[in-house]
C-alpha cells in the first residue's frame, strides 16, 4: 500500500518524479468560499525553487503552479483542487553513470530492492522534486489557517553545520538565501558554503518552525496526537533524521519542577511543552525543530555496489545541493500548515458544539 | 475525528480510561494460522506493569490480558482479535482535589478546552493506562515478525537525567527495573531515584530501541516512509518530546562524506542512516531514540488556574512515576513492532511478486 | 487488510464471534457532552435479540450491553466508547457435524479458502452474532442525530416471500414480531412462517428504511456519495443481496419527465430520488430498500463437499432463523444511523461555515 | 471530509470538473513491473467518449489520456501513476440560463446548499465528465487482474426502458453503440432512442457486469465485504439508483432450498449467490446488476426554484444524453475492476501465506 496521501480530512495526494513530465497534486477537503489563485501559492514555490542562489541546486525549474480544478471565479468550491507543475528542466544525461549502481546515502538501493526496478534519473520519486507540490498545497492551508484563525507559520535556519546564531530577527529570514534570522552571520555562512562547494562535500542543518496565534484543542489522542502527526509530517521530508517539540531532547535532563509550564490567568509562564499538552494544542506557540542530514550526492567518491552486487566506486556530478537544509524551510512550513489544517477540520468535525466553561488564556505571560 | 486507531493494514483500535471499567483493544488484519495465547502477551505486560519496583508507580494492577476473539483452538483465524484488560485498582479519591483545577504539564487544561469536560480521575483517557493495550497488541506483532522474518525488537534505557552508560550488555537490560544495559550503573540509578522521590520531583530519560535481523523494503514513500511512521508511533506515546533515527541531531554538523554509509558486497560499513534510506528499510538494524519528559505529577506545588480561570496552586498526591521513562521501554518496543508489522503487510500487498536482480547484502560488515 | 471498521469520522470497530467469549465494539469520534447510558441502547438490542418469538432463532442471549469507557457521569467525553456484550448461550455441540463440511449458501467454504482455517462453531465471525454490536453503536448514532437534528430513522418489513401489504401504520411496526406495518396481515404471516418452519425451509424478505426530518448537505462526492455509503452499509449486513434508493429499479423504465422531482417554494412535489441528488441529501426523506436472501441453514439436505473436496450431503440442525429478514430491521436502522452520523460529522468538518443564499425548503409539498 | 479517493490499497484519487482545465487522477499502490502505456487505457476511454454516436451526448472530447508519472521505460515503478486528461470542448454559454436556478433531478440544489456556491457550468464536479478518469484507472486495474489472474470483466446493457433481450452473444456487445448483446434488437433500440430524442425526454437502463475466471478469497468481512465494496463502487456512479448481486431482489420470494447453490467436486451447480458467499468471492462468476435513472437534463420544462427560493420554470438545452445508461457500461466495468484490484491486494496483504487443505473447485459444473 503506497503512502502518497497525507491528512485525513484535508488530504494531499501527490504524484510525480524528478524526470517525469509533470508533478500532480490533489488537495481534497478544502472548505468552500475561500479566495484562491495561483498568485497565492507561487511565492512559497519561488522560495523553494532550485537555482535561486549560487548556494542551491543549479537546476532551473520555473515551478509555475497551475490550479486546474476546485475553484470557480477565483473561489474554492469545496471540490478537489487539482495542482499541476510541469517539469521543464530535466537533463537525463547527468545520471546515466549511476543507472547501474547505487549512491550510498540515497534511496537507490532500497527502491531497487523494494520495487525490483527504479527510475534512476535524478532519484525518480525519491527526489526532492515532489516537495514542490507539498509547498503548493501548504500554501492553501496557510491561507485558510491565517484568514480563519489568524495562525501564522514561519520557519528559519537555526544551525548550519557548526554555525549557530546569536541574534534573532524575523524580518531577516527572507533577506538572505539561507532563511537565517541573524544578518550578522550571513557572510560567515556564505564563506562556509563556498568552501564546502569547492571541496565537493556537504553539511547538515537544523530548521525551526513556529506556529503563532495558535488555537486550543487541535490534536486527536491517542494515536493522532498533534505532535505525533507533526512528527510524521516532518519525518516524511527527505533528509530529516530527527524532530523535537518544545524542549526536545533537553527534557532528558530536566526536572519536572523546571519542565512543566505554570499557568496563570495572564497566560503560561514558559513554553517547554512547545505548545502541546497531552497531544492537544494549548494555545501557546508551536515550537518544532528538525535535523536535516547532509546530502549524499557529492563529488567525493565512495564505495558502493552495482546492481549485480559487485564492488564499485561512485561519485555524483550534476546539479546538487551542498546543504539541503537551506531549502527545507518552506517545505517544513508547508507540512506544518497541512497538519494543522487537517487537525482544524478534525477538531471541528467532532467538537464544533463544545463550549468550555473555562475562559481562553493568552498564549503566554510576557 | 478521533485518532484511536493506528496502522493501515495491521490496525490497533483502542479504548479505555484510567478509571473506567476496562481497557479494550481490537487488532485487525493479523494473518491467520499463527499460534497465539494470553501467555504470549502477558510477559511484556508484566514488564510495563506499575508496582513492579519501588521506582515506579505504586498502583497495583494485575493487567491480566484476555483474548476474547480472533483465535480458535489457540491459532489466529484472520478475524479481529479482541483484547480485554479489566481495571482492578482504581482509587478515585486520590484525584478529587484536582477535579476543578488543571495540573500544569498535563493534559487537563487541553482536554477541558477541546471537549468541554474531562474525566479528571487519573487523567482519564490521557493517562498512561491505555498503553497496556498497546503493549498487548505489540506482543502479537513481535511474535509474527519474529516467527516469519526473524526480526527482533529490543529497547533499553540510554540515559536517565545526567547519568549515561559506559558498558553495554543486552543481557543486563531485563536484570534491573530500569532496563539499564550497564549493571555497574544500577546502584547510582537507584540512589538518584531515591533522592528524587524524597525531594518530590521527577526527571526525564532517553530510550533507544533497536530492530535487528531487519528485512529490506519496508516503508511507503513519500508520506508513509518507514521513519515517518516510526516517528508518529513514538511521538504518540505520552511524554515523548523528541525522536531520532540513526545519527539523529548529530547530522546537523556532519559532513556528507562522513554521514553516508558506504556499501560493499559484505555489507554496509556504517549505520548513520539508522537502517532507513529514502524512507525504506535497507536491511541494517533500525536505530531509534526517544526523549521522555519528566512527569509533571509531582509533590512540589506550582501555579495554575481553576476551571473558572482563577489563580490557584496545585500539587499532586497519590501514585505517580518519578521517571516515566523507565516504563516506556516496553511501550516503545510495542509501537515499533506494530509499525513494522503494518509495513510488512503494506509492502507485501503491493510488492509480493517483486524479484530484484540485486542480491541481498548482509546488514553490516563487521 | 481486514475490514472491521466502518465510518471515517464516527467509526465503529468491531470484534467477536458466534462462540467466542464476548463481542467488543469501539465507537470513536462521538461528540462530547451527550447523555449516554446502557438504557439508551438496550431497547434496540432487545428488538434484535434471538428468542423473542417463536419465529426467530431459538438461541437465548441476554445481549446485555456494557459501556466500559467513553462516558463520565453518564455523559460522553469525546474519548472512544467501549462496548462489551458477553456471549452467554453458546452450544458448540450443535455444529460439530459440520466441522469438516461446508454448508452451501454460507461462508464456510469461502472462509476456509481465504484464511486456511475457520471457526466452524455457528459460523464464527460470519455469524449474525456480530450485528449486536452494530445495533448498539447505531443506538448512539440515532440518539445524537435525533437530539441535534431531529432526524428519525425507522425500518419496517415491506414484503415477506409472496406476501405484500396494503395498509401502512407506523404504530403497528413494533406491535408484532415481524416489524410489519399492516396489522391485518399478521395472521397470514404467522401461518406462512409456521408452515415454513414445519417444512424445514426458509424464505427471503424486503425491508424498507426511512430517515425523516433529514438535513440537507450530507454526502461527499464523488466516491463517498451518501447513497454509495448507504449501499456499502446495507450490503455489509449478512444476507443482503440488493439495495435500492428511492424508485430503485423502477427507474429502468421511467421517463426523465416522470422521474425528476420538481421543486417549488413549498417543497419537492415527489420523491423518486429517495432524498438524494448528486449523492447529497436534499432534505427529503431518505428512502432505502433492501433484499434479504433466505437462510441457507435449513433442515432440508443438499449436496456439498468436505474439507478434502469429496462429495457429501449436508443439513443443519440447531437454532436457526427461517427468515433472517425479520431481525434485519433494527440492524438496517443501525447501519443507516451510523452512516448518517458519519456524514454529519464529515459535512461539518468541511462546511461548518457555509451560509447558502438559498433558503431551506420543506421536505415535501404535501 | 471530501470523498474523492476510492480504494484502500489500490487507490484512485480524482479531481476535475466539467468545465475546468483538466481532469487529474492519481493511482497509488499499483504493483511494479507491469507494462503500461497510454494505448492500454485509450480503448475504454473511447468507448465511454461522448459523441461516438448520435445516441449519446454531442460534446466532442478527444479524451486523450496522458500518463505523467509512475512508469519508466513503459513499465510501472510502484510509484504513483499520474493521469491527465485535458478538457478541450467546453461551451460555457450553454449553461448560463441555469446559473441562478436549479435543474430538478440534478445536483444543483444540493451542491448549492452544501457548499454555499457551485460551478454551474455543465454540473461542475457533479458532471459525468469525471468518470473519464475512473475509466482510465479501471484500465490499469483490468490489465493487472487479467495478466496476473486471468480475470475478465465485461458489462452489457440488459434492459433499456421497456426493451429486454432474448438472445445473448458477448461478441455483439461492442458491435453497436448500446453495448447490447442481442443484435436482433438493435433496430428497435435505435428507433426507440430516436423517438425519445425527438420528444425531448429520456429513459433509464439496466446494466449487468460480469467478472469471470474469478479467484477465491476476495472480500474483507465484516464491513468491507466484497459485495459491500462493489455496491459502494457502483452507487458512486452518477445516476445509479439500485444494485443487485446474483439473484438480487428475486431472493425476496425465493425459498432457501432453491436459493443456496449446492457444491460438488465438479463445481457449484447454480449461481444465485452471484459469486459471493459471506462477503468473500467463491470463485464463481461475479454477477452484478445496476439500475440507471433517466437523465434529468431534458428539453421538457418543469417547475423549479431559483437561488432566492422563488418559483421558476426550467428546461435544458445543449448537449445531453437521452440515456446515460448507454455510456455507464465502461464506467461500471472500471469501478468493478478497481474494487477487485483493491481487494486482491488487501487479501494478499493478510493471507499471502495461506494454504488451504481444501482443493480449488471449478467455478461451476456446466
Amino acid at each position: 500500500m503506497s503512502g502518497n496521501s497525507f491528512g485525513k480530512l484535508f488530504t494531499l495526494t501527490s504524484a510525480g518524479e524528478s524526470h517525469g513530465e509533470a508533478l500532480l497534486g490533489i488537495v481534497d477537503g478544502c472548505p468552500p468560499g475561500m479566495k484562491l489563485t495561483e498568485e497565492d501559492l507561487q511565492g512559497d514555490l519561488d522560495l523553494r525553487k532550485p537555482g535561486s542562489s549560487r548556494h542551491t541546486t543549479q537546476r532551473r525549474e520555473s515551478d509555475a503552479i497551475k490550479i486546474v480544478s476546485g475553484t470557480f471565479e477565483g473561489v474554492t468550491t469545496g471540490t478537489p483542487i487539482g495542482l499541476l507543475i510541469e517539469n521543464t528542466d530535466q537533463r537525463p544525461r547527468d545520471y546515466t553513470n549511476i543507472a547501474n549502481s547505487f549512491r550510498p546515502g540515497h534511496a537507490d538501493f532500497t527502491y531497487q530492492q523494494k520495487y525490483g526496478l527504479r527510475d534512476y534519473r535524478g532519484g525518480g520519486r525519491s527526489s526532492a522534486r515532489e516537495t514542490a507540490i507539498r509547498v503548493a498545497a501548504g500554501g492553501i492551508a496557510k491561507k485558510y489557517l491565517n484568514e480563519k484563525y489568524g495562525i501564522e507559520i514561519h520557519g528559519y535556519l537555526s544551525q548550519l553545520g557548526p554555525i549557530t546564531f546569536d541574534n534573532f530577527d524575523w524580518a531577516e529570514v527572507h533577506n538572505n538565501p539561507f532563511f537565517c534570522p541573524d544578518s550578522s552571520k550571513v557572510p560567515e555562512l556564505e564563506k562556509y558554503m563556498d568552501n564546502l562547494r569547492k571541496s565537493g562535500d556537504s553539511i547538515g542543518a537544523r530548521i525551526n518552525i513556529v506556529a503563532s496565534n495558535m488555537i486550543t484543542g487541535l490534536g486527536e489522542p491517542i494515536f493522532d496526537r498533534l505532535d505525533a502527526d507533526i512528527a510524521h509530517a516532518m519525518m516524511s521530508i527527505n533528509a530529516v533524521k530527527g524532530i523535537e517539540i518544545g524542549s526536545g531532547f533537553e527534557v532528558v535532563n530536566q526536572k519536572g519542577s523546571d519542565h512543566r509550564d505554570p499557568i496563570t490567568p495572564e497566560g503560561f509562564t514558559s513554553n517547554n511543552s512547545g505548545g502541546i499538552l497531552g497531544g492537544i494544542s494549548s494555545g501557546q506557540d508551536l515550537l518544532v525543530s528538525i535535523a536535516l542530514k547532509p546530502t549524499s550526492s557529492i563529488r567525493l567518491p565512495t564505495d558502493s555496489i552495482d546492481k549485480k552486487g559487485h564492488s564499485t566506486e561512485i561519485s555524483t556530478t550534476g546539479r546538487h545541493d551542498p546543504c539541503v537544509g537551506i531549502r527545507a524551510t518552506p517545505i517544513a512550513e508547508a507540512m506544518l500548515a497541512i497538519t494543522l489544517m487537517d487537525h482544524a477540520l478534525r477538531h471541528r468535525a467532532q467538537n464544533a458544539d463544545v463550549k468550555s466553561e473555562t475562559p481562553s488564556i493568552p498564549a503566554s505571560k510576557q
